[in-house]
């Protein structure tokens, strides 16, 4: 089911149509249903100044990347390897050494070499480590360089932009960030990372850095993200928070966790529907 | 004398004008000139591949909202003051203190008790300290949130992000530097400011956090100003410099320092012909 929605007034929806049908006879019911969900969100959205976006899996796409350097290695290689589950297990233990870095208990270092130290791990897990070499594992790095933006990123941005202050807020570095944003066409107010206070998500050193660079309070910015662990550190500093899921971060085995949760704020399918339920300009869209 | 230029090839200057007169006949002099200086040029922006642009005054005027603020306050206090040279003098007294920050001879300090210190300083200096109070000095304070960019700013950052990483450097708070980015459309691919590296410009260490965050050496940085301070404290890091003289930045008592330094590598008028000179894309524009 698809509606087409013209945000000039709620008596402005055009047509819904399901299936190709366009129907007009349910629509009283949608709008008051529309109505009452936009008085909750309302609530919620109140005093929101700022937004601060986690960039990797929420903004832009890896999993795209992935899939043809892992088919461009299998080629080169002449073998067919069996990638499932390899990126779900690179990004956890890359979080587990940001996990150990954030509770202090290594020291910190920067998330090129995060990364490269996870992508080790599992090569050695699965036993590959003898048939990639160097090359390979650059090969496989430069991933994290040829992530896009999904596809309502940019638009989504350039409507959030409209209405509120709207920074990166990630764990790479910034350079990484900045060269992701600017080949995707990604605008930014900010482009704010973990190395700014020597540290990563969800270290609170980092929300309230962000806090103080962007000038507002943590009630006045919105912690944006498709992981529960960085809504639930942004809440813990007093961030109003908005999970997007993204079923297909890892790729099609991805397990999104649509339970809900105490430290969600509100949940949205991409960001033009975020920028509708904040009420940034420009909000006609589709919804499914 | 105005010329025309479309710089499709060297041979598409397509017309000169001279009080209105189309001459072909100086044309090749012309061009040779234009030649041997953009062979200049192209050796000195040779590796170039991100800006650092300074932002107050540089980018935007507080010339205009000082002259809009100080004749509102004129109007209510129903007397004519003297303001020549006040916004000189409190510039003047902002950098004072903050070279004695970067000096290490008094702590650091928020940018904006730096301006109001200053302005308390020049308002007591010309015995007007009993006729300003609080509220007269946030009117006065308020010029650096009302700073809008100047006539080439906004289509210039465009034309030089088309081609480099363009980042804000300034000595604002991020806040500040966002909040008039955003109002006068101004967009950057970062906004790097000295609370970074808890410091100023002029002290090394936010020219080198610059770098750091940017992912670009030192020589592969052009710092963009209208200070010659700012210029010269970037190249001792190894910076390359472009110096961007701004005649009306605190009005038309505006002294420019035109002479050349060994410190900076070009000059240019504006942001425009700047994008022009470093080869960005959409550089069509009159020179004069």
């Amino acid at each position: 089911m698809a509606m087409e929605r013209d945000n000039r007034g709620p008596a402005a929806i055009t047509r819904r149509t399901v299936m190709g049908v366009t129907i007009a006879a349910t629509l009283p019911l949608m709008m008051r249903t529309q109505d009452a969900r936009a008085a909750t969100e309302a609530a919620v959205v109140a005093g929101v100044k700022a937004l601060t976006c986690d960039v990797q899996g929420t903004l832009v796409d890896y999993n795209r990347p992935f899939l043809l350097v892992s088919a461009s290695l299998d080629l080169r290689k002449g073998q067919r390897f069996d990638w499932s589950g390899f990126l779900a297990a690179w990004n956890a233990g890359a979080v587990s050494t940001i996990l150990a870095i954030t509770a202090g208990k290594r020291p910190w270092i920067p998330a090129g070499q995060v990364f490269r130290e996870a992508l080790d791990g599992v090569l050695a897990g699965r036993g590959w480590g003898d048939r990639f070499d160097e090359r390979d594992r650059s090969e496989l790095m430069s991933i994290w360089d040829r992530m896009a933006p999904w596809p309502d990123s940019v638009e989504g941005l350039r409507r959030l932009r409209s209405r509120f202050t709207v920074a990166a807020l990630s764990n790479a570095r910034m350079e990484a960030v900045i060269a992701v944003a600017k080949r995707g066409g990604l605008d930014f107010d900010a482009v704010l990372t973990g190395e700014l206070a020597h540290s990563y998500k969800p270290s609170p050193d980092v929300y309230r850095a962000a806090s103080t660079y962007l000038g507002f309070q943590p009630g006045e910015i919105m912690m944006v993200a498709a992981h529960k662990f960085d809504l639930k550190a942004a809440k813990a500093v007093g961030f109003r928070t908005a999970y997007i899921p993204r079923p297909l971060e890892v790729g099609s085995e991805t397990k999104v966790d649509r339970s809900p949760e105490p430290f969600i704020d509100i949940v949205a399918d991409d960001l033009i529907s975020l920028s509708t339920m904040l009420g940034a300009r420009g909000a006609n869209h589709i919804l499914s």
